[in-house]
């Protein structure tokens, strides 16, 4: 056990509610997991839900070196809250006493441990919306979005999770306690440890609390589905789209194998043979939502659309919008493991990494279906595996490694808003170059000299590499 | 001369036209100067056209010991290009020969010293805009803009310059070439340095490129004009349209004594008895604009303007704002020194900030006008005076340091868009606390061992005061 007797005596002194150290085998073994890979008992589960408490156990840690794990619900999909070195988990998703909204200043003020979908809903009522939104927002925690700088289909008209961060409480590796940022939209003084904080996994501070920038709601919104022969063609439709001036809530793709993946589990009456599917959802003042579908609509038969439909009214939209929310259900019926890849390229290179995912599909003869935020060029090619079968999965690590190459090859990204945690760490290199990497390294080193908070993340260790299998 | 003649022996062995380097004093004079306080001659004055000899003068400078100070157009009003410890000046305003607009992934990609109005000229060609725009975009430079995180009248619904940043080529202090971000709008592999450097006025790297996000420029624009009695009414305008659903691209406030001073320089018939002035530009889709600006209109009615008027069409839009475009030489009429603030506050303090101003006003027995971007609490409070006055300016800098003041403990920060700079140094702990400036301390010295990039900036000396005066 890497947690001393004395550590743990140390912690009770600091933690003022005993029953939110869980130090059971049985309390502790559903912190092991995130929704990636890997099993990893942690020594200490506490749930702090104060920042002093919070303080405290990272001074202690340093005393005693143990590695802490901040974690949200551990909806991660690249590792972010494994404990990989054992220690303590700090399970901050029960920490969700604040949720204030200021109506002058449109903010919201929240505690790490809210979950997403609540901020929005609180918004609503003012008039407003928190646009981030991972598609995982009614399970996951504010504090895991921010630390992970989530992302989902609003990324091209509204930004990421970041866009909308305008202050921070963080205790720092070493236990201090700073604010970083404010309440004002502008804010230049010295360096921006906000936007340096959120997405760092973690690793450079634990949020205990954010001001997030709301925006008013838009009044109108209108999906409309359009279907290709070709996926250059719907390439050509998202890009005639923005340069009509007209930027979309959200423009989705699927691609044919994630349609029929679809059309298996649920029919929805969609044509299996077609190559691609978009979805694409306005919003903003009526009047112009009304014109502007119109004009999508004709911009997509121009570049060749077989099929263009504009929903009717709201049902009809969430209809349409069903089809891409059955996606994940329905590929995971064909093999129980499925490895979520969020690696990201320019828009205009997205035909070329549907040609490059074709060739990986047939070079390591595995199941992979595409579907994503095609507007920002953020795809998630999903491998459908299953861990069990290690020849398989030997296969699907080439494979994800070649995505990977693909993507920066095409002037793209390991990950657009999944995370490196331990998942993408062996491929940072080849991204950001060796100086590009030391420089990250440097801000880690400097602030948290003795490596506590998160080690085992994002910066790969000597001669790491990328492993699915479970032994 | 801090730089050796071996050290300039050696630069000019690295620089390839020998006349991008200044050596006589006629020449180095110009570059002792920007737009805020101080002279401070340099040694040295390259131009590199290339990023190899600014990682060449970097790593030399490193050998030697050499203080560099990256500057573009000199237009910074918080004194971030001043060589205030000697040695190199790297004038990067020369730098211009890139400027490429990529229609389909709607990014720009440039050199440090294109000028910022360029790209928007040049995005305009095929439909966009690059939005952020600090009112002197066709005399400063990106490099400028981008080292100060830039920001301007558009920042409520556009965002500022960090906002459109997805990559950059960065000349690390020590000498090394890297890139961070990329040009995809998603991109969480690792720690976000674009948005690190991006605002680090100049101390954490030199930007030789840069890869911008544009933005479908909207097709319709409406401005209108609402003349109040009483400053709180403003306030309440602003918050009745934001509450409403409306984000408009433009909300500047003019105080009363703005508005005379206009009056006074060049008459435009405006009321020199109201409190406050405020402008509203809406941009979006013609219907909907046209609708929201006489929705607007109301709401400046029903909280008590005393008058609204709508622009009938450009040309008296145009009419409208050159009242505004005038409050910076109408001011400096009244006396020749200018100290330009821009200390902001969350949007629904500017009352407060306004009543704050007053009494600093009262106290010190200065001339201080008030104007600036109301929608995101970025006030600029103008002080006039004459730098060869000695006793007025130490009221002035009394009267800095309590505007301060001020915004801090209304919750707002010292630096909405200027810059910390030479000016704002010795107020960096009051906002951030010693554990928040440590933080930052341990960056800039990880990053810059030798403390050779724009050393004196944004960190206080100890012992540092404001100092206005000219001795």
């Amino acid at each position: 056990m890497l947690t001393t007797d004395r550590f743990l005596e140390e912690i009770k002194k600091k933690i003022q509610d005993q029953k939110r150290i869980l130090t059971k085998e049985a309390d502790r073994y559903s912190y092991a997991y995130d929704a990636s890979f890997g099993f990893h008992l942690p020594d200490l589960v506490i749930q702090p839900p104060a920042t002093e408490e919070v303080a405290a156990v990272m001074k202690l840690a340093n005393t005693y070196k143990v590695p802490v794990y901040p974690r949200g619900q551990g909806t991660s999909l690249s590792g972010g809250p494994l404990p990989v070195k054992g220690g303590v988990v700090l399970d901050l998703s029960q920490w969700n006493d604040k949720l204030e909204i200021d109506k002058d200043d449109m903010v919201a003020v929240v505690s790490p441990g809210v979950l997403t979908a609540k901020i929005d809903e609180a918004a609503t009522e003012f008039g407003f919306m928190y646009p981030p939104d991972p598609s995982s927002s009614h399970v996951s925690t504010i504090g895991g979005n921010l630390a992970e700088n989530a992302g989902g289909p609003r990324g091209l008209k509204y930004g990421v999770t970041k866009d909308y961060v305008l202050g921070l409480e963080v205790v720092t590796p070493e236990g201090e306690v700073i604010r970083t940022g404010g309440r004002t939209v502008k804010n230049v003084t010295g360096y921006d440890l906000t936007k340096l904080v959120v997405g760092s996994e973690g690793t450079l501070g634990i949020i205990t609390e954010a001001t997030l920038r709301l925006v008013p709601k838009p009044p109108a919104t209108k999906t409309l589905m359009a279907l290709f022969e070709e996926i250059v063609d719907s390439g050509r439709a998202i890009s005639k789209v923005l340069t009509a001036g007209i930027v979309p809530a959200k423009m989705e793709l699927m691609d044919q194998l994630s349609i029929q993946a679809v059309e298996a589990y649920e029919p929805r009456g969609l044509p299996t043979d077609v190559a691609a599917m978009l979805l694409i959802e306005l919003d903003g003042h009526p009047a112009s939502v009304a014109e502007e579908i119109l004009k999508v609509k004709d911009l997509c038969s121009e570049v060749g659309a077989r099929d263009v439909r504009v929903a009717e009214n709201e049902k009809e939209a969430a209809e349409f919008w069903k089809a891409r929310k059955l996606v994940s259900p329905a590929i995971v019926r064909v093999k129980p493991t499925k490895i979520s890849e969020d690696a990201t390229v320019p828009r205009s290179k997205i035909p070329d990494m549907f040609q490059r995912l074709k060739e990986i599909r047939e070079k390591y003869q595995i199941d992979l279906v595409v579907f994503g935020h095609a507007g920002d060029g953020n795809l998630h090619p999903n491998i459908i595996a299953d861990a069990r079968d290690h020849e398989e999965m030997e296969r699907v690590e080439k494979a994800v490694a070649e995505i990977f190459t693909a993507a920066i090859e095409l002037g793209g990204t390991l990950s657009g808003e999944h995370g490196i945690g331990t998942m993408k760490s062996p491929f940072m290199e080849m991204e950001l170059g060796k100086a590009g990497l030391e420089m990250m390294k440097r801000i880690k080193a400097s602030w948290d000299p003795n490596n506590i908070l998160n080690p085992g993340k994002i910066f790969p260790e000597p001669g790491q590499r990328l492993v699915l299998r479970h032994d």
